[in-house]
């Protein structure tokens, strides 16, 4: 479990006491607020703050005076509209900010997605606690043989066994290590800023994140795909969770138009459209790799 | 008066119905949400909504677990030590939306400042109201002498009221034929996509615009100083009152050291060191060009 | 024509002293290098630098010491791989510096894109040029009766007649008032930064603006749309045929991934697969509304 | 040395072959290209590409159709003044491309730079080198007492000896146990994209990183400062170097009004002023906080 009964007192303290606002209030996203969702063996997302809600969408788009919904009906077909011709600026007026706990090998992919604010635990300015993540037995997996960039069945008997073991002792002996040489005790001690490059990058970091919901959903169609490592994509998971709570509406179509979506080039809808008046279309008469042509058939059937 | 009674309805509705959330709430901007506060002859500027509060700053500077604060007078310390050292990451934790009405030549500065997030009216969706902006005579100045891009002394007289009756007589003249062009009364009409190029810059839109603390006080220190063009310069003072009561030591540390600050060129601080020495510095010995020398004098005197 | 012979001067200068460079070098690209290519009545764009080639995408995607290539046909596989699996970094690694001449009007448009740098003409520093873009008759257009946001036939007869006439009026009226406020002869003369406001959106500014290849392809996806306004989308065209002669194997992958492509959403690929597999499936079966329907009708037929 | 023969070959050979270009040419960045400037044991930095020269700058500032420069007199009075009035755009007109090679604790501070493109080494999809930043004996300080974010003196003796010690021999057995996890002699081979976890934060990475120039200034003023860690200064400061050769007139504004500039608060200005009139202040009739005193003494004195 990863906080301690102080943390958990701070966030029932934050919970304990809601407050008059005349802000648009989601009431899905209340429920979550300053709570840990676990994530990984030592990790966690929680939900710090939000600004807006599905109406806040369509009051944008249409900039009105008021509170710019005219039913829930409409105000759906507009969000569902805007998402299926990539209206991008109504949904950049919904904000969130996160607070998560999380390796730093994730941290690194993470942090690629560069339209977000960020505010990382200092290890220049203070010491890191002795976390580290430990794959579970199902996770640990071979590289895979067809996918450089991916993983292939998951590791049995010696071999992750093996494996475990390395990454728990190599976890704890750099750790020791780092304490022994920052300590003042007996000697100067090492800078902070220096000591923490022995610290392997499966050790957690954490960070306040604070995103649009425009640049959200990109982040989650990268990293909730079956394609992002397994590591990275619990996290983008449990956001979706949290995201369908706050604003279901665009959530909705950002699962039909997005994450459920499928991008045909041109070359794609031409076969389509031969197959459909009753052509047979093979990968030598389509015009496409055998590459691509793999992929479409995934797609048809 | 910019607002319509039902505009104002609108906004009574949403002032009279405050709602419980647990997010953190920031008394000082609760009283100005919605409101429209006048700028110019028909322009405005409304909180629209808004996420954190100077504690914010502080805890996402802490990384911290609960509210991050430790008391508000080490907040304010931590505040102002951030800004000094030019930590921006913290204050981009608080975001800001505001609905404004302004002229199309101050919009077409204002959209310069590209880390926000805009929705306009569209005018190729919509027709544009009959709302144009007409300096009051004592804004009506004369092109500068000593600086190309700034204005001189105000217009008196005959010229003055020239100015002023071009101006309305344009505005009105460009609107009269804009409405002619797309009326469908006995004709097709001209798009709006079309006709809205006959507009003058004068003319109102409206927008949504977020954007974070950070962000903010860059667009306010470059907007609200006396080298900004007057127009525009109204928006970021009526913005400057909201802000103050909304993060009121944020805003401090921003009047201190941004606004009232001072940035010394290494030539300057040499002189600097020299007179405070007893040395007589004069321009021919400070290794500055006149203009540089003269944008000193006006700092040390 | 928009040059003046002084311009053409400048410009045939510049294109007549080439300079040995180590930097990689697109020669389809120098050829177009300083030319104004026209685009409406008095508008231009002109390619001013840029920075990479198709070899480079590879390069930084490959990360490697030298160019980076293999051959030109694996270059193109991984180009086409890149496109195709929404890696946007690699594209970041080209760069485009044009100077354009646009109606004001487009310009509003255009700068809604963020990710880009801009230096424009300064109306409060200089005094803009008495030039408006007047549609040429076959681009008068009536608004769209099934399309709030755009346009439908092109106006015909007396009415087409008017609105051209209101147009050069307005304009060259807008454009002697600016001209007689401004004047200093007899008079103070008023600041540009207040004349300015007398201009129709009609008027031509200019700018210089520089984008990376990816977000320039976003640009162009959106403005060399048919459901773009003609006044852009005839920029973005021109911009296309500079970019299929520099980056060849990029602009043909956009084009396929991009430009040709059509996203499905989850419902429209269930509805693909029932149609493949022999079914009859109509709106009402559909899951569609009849919107979704149209728009995957117009796919697939 | 951080480059092999090969590397070394491949680098030779791309400034064995000039091209000739109509492009603006900076001769004193052309002798920069391609070339691997050492830094730290192992790292570099090599210009891939760049565009633009100070003549650039003020093309844009002036939005000309030539090459917009009047004189080298006129053009260094011209980006003095911009960079004094903190006018960003015409700065941002020229761009920089650079292939580095950095540890990833430093590479994890440098990325917080969101406004710039970066293809980085990917541990998804390859293996990564045996290499391992250990610091010179000369840079292995103590915590400092003063500044929780930085170093003391250097250490001594024993200390460090054992530090070095536990640096490499971490190091060591961790690289070892990583490949010993993705061998695949005898066993599955555990996947890249976890065994990667395992490598501590002083294993070196490498990326392509492209950067405007505005933007650069802001990283060296945050980075060649003397606050920063001497891991990233290094790097910085030989990036200085670089753009020194490239952009002579900018980069002297950068170091008069940025890096040997003080930004004084109103407080210290309203000192200042007393002070030069003669009159002895004290923290105590200062306005300021003890700490800032201590800043302004430094400044000052």
């Amino acid at each position: 479990m990863p906080l301690s009964p102080e943390q958990q007192a701070e966030i029932d303290a934050l919970r304990s006491d809601p407050q008059p606002t005349l802000r648009t209030v989601a009431p899905g996203m209340e429920k979550h607020l300053y709570q840990a969702r676990q994530v990984l063996d030592h990790g966690f997302v929680r939900v710090i703050d939000y600004m807006g809600d599905d109406a806040a969408i369509c009051q944008a788009a249409r900039v009105s005076y008021g509170k710019g919904t005219k039913s829930v009906q409409n105000d759906e077909g507009l969000i569902r509209y805007l998402m299926r011709h990539w209206h991008s600026t109504p949904f950049e007026m919904c904000e969130l900010k996160l607070h998560v706990k999380l390796p730093v090998f994730v941290a690194r992919q993470w942090i690629r997605h560069r339209t977000a604010n960020v505010n990382e635990y200092s290890a220049r300015y203070s010491i890191l606690d002795r976390e580290f993540y430990i794959p579970a037995a199902e996770h640990i997996n071979a590289q895979s043989q067809v996918n450089n960039q991916g993983r292939g069945d998951v590791l049995q008997g010696e071999e992750a066994a093996r494996v475990l073991e390395i990454l728990k002792a190599d976890s704890a002996r750099c750790y020791d290590n780092y304490e022994t040489m920052i300590s003042s005790d007996g000697q100067a001690g090492l800078a902070r800023e220096l000591a923490r490059m022995n610290l392997p990058a499966n050790i957690y970091t954490q960070w306040y994140w604070k995103v649009d919901l425009h640049n959200l959903f990109h982040f989650l169609r990268l990293r909730a795909d079956s394609h992002a490592q397994y590591e990275i994509r619990v996290y983008a998971d449990a956001i979706c969770d949290m995201v369908a709570d706050w604003v279901p509406a665009a959530y909705g179509a950002f699962e039909d138009y997005r994450m459920g979506a499928v991008t045909m080039s041109a070359q794609m809808v031409d076969c389509l459209r031969r197959m459909l008046r009753g052509e047979t279309v093979t990968q030598e008469n389509s015009g496409m790799s055998a590459r691509e042509w793999r992929e479409f058939e995934e797609v048809v059937s």
